[in-house]
C-alpha cells in the first residue's frame, strides 16, 4: 500500500510525540518538528506508511541518540495489559466459543497503538473489548477456522507492547508449539520487540523470533534471513496491526490480517467506518505449494 | 494565543484539504502539500494560529490563482443552514427562555467550521444542536445578561458561512438596530464574509460590515480603520468561533467568546473536554470608560 497524503498530517503529529518521549524540552521538540517538517517534504510517497514511519523514526533517533524514546510508554502499556490479563482469560475460560472470543480480544488489544493516537488509557482499551465482544463478527472467520485446522506451522506478526498480552489468548487457542512469535527487530514506536514479549511472558508460551527490521510493519526487503525463512515456509500468517496490514496486504500469502481499522485512510481502504474491528486477507493468491492439504481435500 | 506545536499538523491537514478545494489534481494536491511542509517548517510560532492560517492560504491562494476555494462549501453551508433555519426558529420561539436558547444554538452552529476538520454533516450539525441544548449552561451567562441589559452598542463578529445563519437567532434577541454584524474582508478557509451575510439575508435585518482582513480571526493590526472604530467604540463585543478566541482572547475589551472547543489545544486552554460548547470573557479587564454605566450604578 502506498503511503496517502492522507498520512502526512499524522507523520508530523507522530514526530511531535516522539519528540515529547525522548525529552521535556519544549525548544527542542520545536526544532525537531521544523526539521521532519523539511524532511516530509522531500519524502517519496512510493513506500508504504511503515517504510516512511521508519525513516522518519530512525532519523528522529539519529538526531538525539535515544534508540527507545517509548520504552517507558512500553513498560506501561504491558504492565497495564497484564493486570487486565485474569480477567480476559476468564472470558475466554467462559466463552461459548473460546477461539473466537480470543481472537475478538486480540483484534481489541491493537487498540494500544502510540502510531496512530498520541496517547491510550486504560478506559479506552476497556471499551475497546466491549466493542470487540459485541460487534458483528464478519470478516474471514471460517477461512481462518478452516486454516487453522490443517495448518501445521503459524507465523503470528505481533504489533505493539501490551497488546501482545492479548495475543497471548490468541495463541494459546492455536495449539502453541506450531506457532512461531515474531516481532520487530528493533524499537520503533511501542511495537512489541524481544524485550516485550519477555517482559510479558509470551517467550514461555511460544518460540519468539525477532524480524531484524525496525519497521512499524513487516518490510520483507528489510527483514533478515531467518525471519523470512520462516514467513515464506509457514502455511498460516496471522498478522496484527495496521502496520503489519499496510506491508503486506498485498502479498500472495496466505495471512489473515487482525487489526482495529484507526484512521480514514485505513478505514476507507477495507471499507468500514474508523474504529471497527477488521479481520481480512491478503489479496495475492494465497498458499501455493505451502499451504498444507485441506482435511477434505 | 500563541501557536502551539500541536497546530502545525492541524495546518498540514489544513492546507491538504484547501488544495482538494482548489483541484480533483492529485499531482497538484502532492506539489502544494510539499510546498506547505517546506514552508511550515519555517514559520514564526510567536504569532496567533489565524495569522499563521492566514499566511498559509493566502500562500496557497497565490500558488493557485483561485481567491475563493471554499466558495461552494460555503454556498452548500448556508443553504443547509437555512433549511434548518424554521426549525431553529421554532426552537427558540417556544423556548422558556429565548435568549437562552438562540445562545445556545449560535454556540451549536460553531460546528460548521473547515478549519478545525474536512467536512461538517448534516447530521453533525444537528447533533451539535441537540448537544447544545442540552450541555450545562454555565459560563460568563449572567455577565452576558447584564452586559446587554445596558450595552447601546453591540459588536457581532461572526466566523463562518452557515454558522451565521444560527447567529441570526441570537441577533434577533439582542434588539437588532444596536448590533453591528461583522464578517471577514475576504475569503479565509470557510469564513463568513459579505457574500455570505448576503445570501442568507443578514443584510435585511442587521448592519453588516466587513473588516478588512482575510485572517481566520480577528487580528486588529490587519483589519480596516472602519472595523476598528467600530470595534473599540462597542459597549459589548459578541465573537464567534476559535478563531476569534485565539486572536482576541488576552484583548483588554469587553468581549463574550462563544464557539465550540474543537481541538485539544483549545480544549485544554479553557479546561473543558473537545467538543464542548463554550461561552467564555476576555481576559484583560473589560470596558474601560467605553462600557455603559450598569442599570444599579
Amino acid at each position: 500500500m502506498k503511503t496517502s497524503l492522507d498520512c502526512i498530517p499524522c507523520f508530523v503529529r507522530q514526530a511531535l510525540d516522539a519528540a515529547r518521549h525522548l525529552s521535556a524540552d519544549m525548544t527542542f521538540h520545536e526544532r525537531l518538528l521544523r526539521d521532519v517538517l523539511r524532511w516530509t517534504s522531500e519524502m517519496d510517497l512510493n513506500h508504504s506508511p511503515p517504510v516512511l514511519g521508519q525513516r522518519i523514526h530512525r532519523h528522529l533517533r539519529e538526531l538525539t541518540g535515544n534508540d527507545d524514546p517509548y520504552r517507558q510508554a512500553k513498560e506501561d502499556q504491558n504492565r497495564m495489559a497484564l493486570e487486565l490479563l485474569p480477567e480476559l482469560e476468564a472470558m475466554v475460560a467462559s466463552a461459548a466459543d473460546p477461539l473466537e472470543t480470543a481472537i475478538r480480544l486480540a483484534m481489541a488489544g491493537n487498540v494500544i497503538d502510540l502510531g496512530a493516537k498520541s496517547a491510550v488509557t486504560p478506559s479506552q482499551v476497556r471499551q475497546s473489548v466491549q466493542q470487540a465482544l459485541s460487534e458483528p463478527f464478519a470478516g474471514e472467520a471460517a477461512a481462518l477456522r478452516q486454516a487453522l485446522s490443517t495448518a501445521q506451522s503459524i507465523l503470528y506478526l505481533a504489533d505493539n507492547a501490551g497488546e501482545i498480552v492479548f495475543d497471548r489468548l490468541l495463541i494459546e487457542q492455536l495449539s502453541p508449539p506450531r506457532v512461531t512469535l515474531a516481532v520487530r527487530g528493533a524499537p520503533i514506536i511501542n511495537d512489541a520487540t524481544l524485550a516485550d514479549a519477555r517482559a510479558t511472558g509470551l517467550d514461555a508460551l511460544v518460540a519468539v523470533i525477532d524480524n531484524g527490521s525496525d519497521a512499524p510493519g513487516t518490510v520483507l526487503e528489510d527483514c533478515n534471513e531467518a525471519f523470512r525463512r520462516y514467513y515464506h515456509e509457514a502455511n498460516l500468517i496471522i498478522a496484527k496491526g495496521q502496520g503489519n496490514f499496510e506491508t503486506l496486504s498485498d502479498a500472495p500469502d496466505n495471512i489473515f490480517f487482525l487489526f482495529q481499522a484507526k484512521c480514514p485512510v485505513i478505514a476507507a481502504h477495507v471499507g468500514q467506518p474508523v474504529g471497527t474491528h477488521i479481520m481480512t486477507r491478503s489479496t495475492g493468491p494465497s498458499g501455493h505449494n505451502k499451504e498444507t492439504p485441506h482435511a477434505d481435500d
